[in-house]
């Protein structure tokens, strides 16, 4: 019974059968120049229905702070969301790729930002160059606490930004699972809602080592290259990565495991806001469930072979937690065990 | 005929079976706390016959750039050969993980540099802080040209550096090839002459994406995993690259490719020399041969179908290259067919 | 009527005497290593009654930036108050010079920063190597809400940042005022109660361009010469600095300007809280006054020339301003006309 | 008998005077906004005849790193010459100032740079991202071999820069020094000739701190007070660089100081050319001499207190030097005694 994170798990035998495929081939270019990650762009083209430029990468921390640094420069400043992963989950990466930017957290309950958040931030910016520039806003579109944007947030963040002379990126660790859960166009929650840069995730949900930063403002794609080379992000052997995201893509499947894995957050949300004594704090919109567990149901629950993070009582504002409780968080993957779900809400 | 680099080929099968083995668990931790890249740890340590630390990271450039940062400030200076890969090949990747060090290339015509070069370097290092600070010393084993350093030359490189505080950092992209070529222990051409950290290259050697940075001073390994994070470097699903390198040292299988590509390096080398029209201007030590190519024959061999890169004549010194001259790379792989080379000297 | 900032004043007269008497020799030797310069450290290391090791820079700024480079690493996390200058005032600037550093704001009431927030902060760094490594404790002494550490409480964040193997520094752009508003001896507040690295600033107290880093700790300040060049930091007639520096110590006068400061703004603060209207919501404990002021008084203060800045009003935390009140900042100077001081209070 | 270099010399008379004027005024604007820097800004635009953005700074080694950092992204390359101050004088500070760019410092005889010089170095970037990118041409023009760039030399290395997407950068530590020498107008040998950014020295020729970043390309200053900024550059008083900047410019003091340092230096290169013992291997364009002393001469020098700086005999190319002769360098002031020069003649 692993909850810990979308990544325990491993390969979908789809993609690893793609991997299998393609060392079939006797040789390949090298360094990104081969044929099956040129078709990966297009194929992520299509799935996006636009015009785009596909860069993969070896990390999401890698995908964020290199999409971050064609859009900020380095006496520039990212808004973002107090616990989202660039602020607090990748010992100052984005600060290396930027050149020294500053990333900026504002506070909120659910995960999301809001654009008189980022408004009131920017009032304190009255300094000129005391302050640094105003440069982007970086979302989490399926967030670090399992809510996920919808549209028309993302939208009114994008006029904000536009506005401010600001780009707009999203961190997409989970993006198919954002995807699934508003049933809507990858388009639509993307360049359509005004996302400049995606950082596009496929290692929690199936790939073995799959990030791509997608540009889809053109301009900001065009030294990447040297970008990612210079960011140590380049593989000799890219073509692994274009199977993987080829296969990725094929038939839906990225889609498909999101689906699932939503479905069994979904189950185990509902099956544990029944139980008296557990309360969920906040809304299962994808993979992710977070509930304030009593402690002793939670010693129970480890005892039982259970594995999932404690998660900062912080984000649950002043007063939100009792003495003898637990903020936990329980990650649901695309290959989760239906039987791990129902074994835990049976403890 | 693919003779352009020995990336061009694909993953040795015991690899992609152990990738495939590794994927039969349901669940692992992530970021590098698994048991596979554990026990790679154990089983590296076993193969140089000392403890070490050992961090498995994306690329070879990141590998070079993240050991030199753990042991050049940015205010220091790396002394390494003109054509070193990280001097020419990597995009000012060096200065980002340094945070802004010197590469100081001194020249020679063999790729390999020697104690009298630094030495003389050195002697313009007299202006107190307006020098950076010497730092490192870092040489590829298999170099740039296709030689290989000898235990002796390392260690008089290694005793320079230590008389002057500085590290010693070897790439080892092709340290397979290097070990292979020497007939040495692996702990002979590296901790025992001197090696305070090793870029160890697997990529090209038959794995898919399986660089390690090897510390053998202990020391320089206190804050690494901090150094790795923010370089975006690690892997959410560190096991793949566990699998893959307990693959690649199990029955030495990595020493085997490399026999099997420095031994079809020297038959093609042997059968080129043989021509009257060839020269051979670099000894062919490891995998790699560097020839004079007539260029009626050049263009033969390319109309023919084979690949190869031509390389810079400056390499060759003043007056190394007559007009209807070409200077050529052939990389040989563990995987290159014989025929392809039988083909190659026919033609 | 100008109290928008202490530096809108000159140089002292003293001062600007030291300087012509350092034009009258011939030459001096450059960069840092002339007679003048070495016996300011000296002069500096007996007021500080200890060993210690003083470099001048250009402006607090790369003071703040470059003593935290000397302990801090680019994968590092520095704790100060919210409003720190280094946080907000300094466009990035300690990122610049650390390699990338995370600025930490912690928030307060009265510009003080006190172990039990580090230590909440801390609780959050449970993440391994995806969270910065905390690595130095920052305060400005005479803080940017014009209130002043007590010795005891250096000493109780000293504690703490030992303990948890952090450094700490001090940004003493007006360490003169609090020197004067603490009536302690300089070693007092700074080496003895814990300070490891100071920014000395004198340009605010009556110098034209003299701050130093000073190094209690001299282990800190190994490289630093290399670090100051690298900063573009190093004037090559430092001799003027040096010149500064001794005449700001001689007789006192660094301490009889601070003082003369503090009385004014003393003499303000108290003039100002008789009013019915004016409110001071935090104390003055040294050069500067904070007060919230009626905004048809603001409107009269500013149609008479008073200059002086709106301050943030986030700083008085939650319900602290009314719709019709004005947040403001006054500064003194050693320079500041009592009558100004009285002007402004008949107003 | 101080020839060691231009800043061991001190104020002019006239610009100390300056500063005491400055002075005088009981406040004014800090942080650049004063009515002294803005006049400095227009006259240095009557001076060069065009409309030009002013940034002063507090070294010519910031001056430099952070010009090129407003045209050289962190992964691209600046074209110098081998001696050039950026390549080996600022201890990693363009590093630092572009986050990372390459300095390529390329070879010749005389301290300057050729086209094709720049052009062989870019052949061998040929492949793709994993070079830097070519993003600027620096040239010294006063260079550190006391040689002086004519106006067609620039044009070429402009015409080059252009065709290429590079932009033009102009050390001027010894601008003033340049246009005496050429006698043109400053235009001529700056923006006319094509450079986009210029680093204009004023400490070396009279001032006491400073440097300005002068931008004839006005693009380039869009955020550059952000980068001064960020860099710790921006002094509180300004007002102080200011009055330097008009005293220096006001009636031609400038000139006239850079003409009296040029002709002494004639005089001191011509008086040592006629002794048979003496080589001068480099013609004396400005205020430098480098000559080639026999041992004993050099020994004679010294023990009768001469100070000047034994010069690297790389400059000279292979068999430049004979086992008993030195390679010095005189360099000569505005203030340098005439007797000074004649004494050192007599010995």
């Amino acid at each position: 019974m692993n909850f810990a994170s979308d990544n325990v798990y491993g390969v979908h035998p789809k993609i690893m059968a793609a991997l299998e495929a393609a060392n079939r081939d006797a040789t390949h270019k090298s360094y990104g120049y081969d044929d099956l990650t040129k078709r990966a762009e297009e194929k992520l083209a299509g799935v996006f229905g636009c015009d785009l430029r596909m860069f993969c990468v070896a990390t999401g921390t890698a995908a964020n702070g290199l999409a971050l640094s064609a859009m900020v420069p380095p006496y520039g400043a990212v808004f973002c969301h107090a616990e989202a992963h660039i602020a607090v989950d990748e010992c100052n990466s984005p600060e290396l790729f930027t050149g020294g930017a500053k990333i900026i957290g504002v506070h909120s309950g659910n995960g999301k930002i809001a654009p008189a958040q980022i408004e009131r931030a920017l009032k304190g910016f009255n300094k000129g160059e005391h302050d640094p520039k105003p440069a982007a806003v970086s979302i989490t579109v399926t967030t670090e606490l399992g809510t996920v944007y919808s549209v028309a947030e993302v939208k009114a963040l994008s006029a904000l930004a536009k506005a401010k002379g600001m780009g707009l990126h999203m961190d997409g660790a989970r993006f198919a699972n954002a995807v699934a859960a508003l049933g809507c166009a990858p388009a639509d929650i993307s360049w359509k809602a005004g996302v400049d840069a995606l950082s596009f995730g496929a290692t929690k949900n199936g790939a073995m080592f799959l990030e791509a930063v997608v540009f889809f403002d053109l301009k900001l794609a065009e030294d990447f290259t040297y970008r990612r080379m210079r960011g140590g992000q380049l593989f000799s052997k890219t073509r692994y990565q274009g199977a993987q995201m080829l296969a990725y893509l094929a038939d839906g499947l990225w889609l498909e495991n999101a689906r699932r894995a939503n479905g069994l957050a979904k189950t185990l949300s509902e099956g544990l806001a029944k139980k008296n004594s557990v309360r969920i704090p906040l809304p299962t919109q994808a993979n992710e469930v977070f509930a304030v567990l009593p402690r002793a149901l939670h010693e129970k629950l480890q005892a039982a072979g259970a594995v999932y993070y404690d998660w900062s009582p912080e984000c649950l504002g002043p007063g939100g937690l009792a003495e003898d409780e637990v903020f936990v968080r329980f990650v649901l993957s695309f290959a989760t065990p239906e039987e791990d779900v129902e074994a835990l809400l049976k403890l």
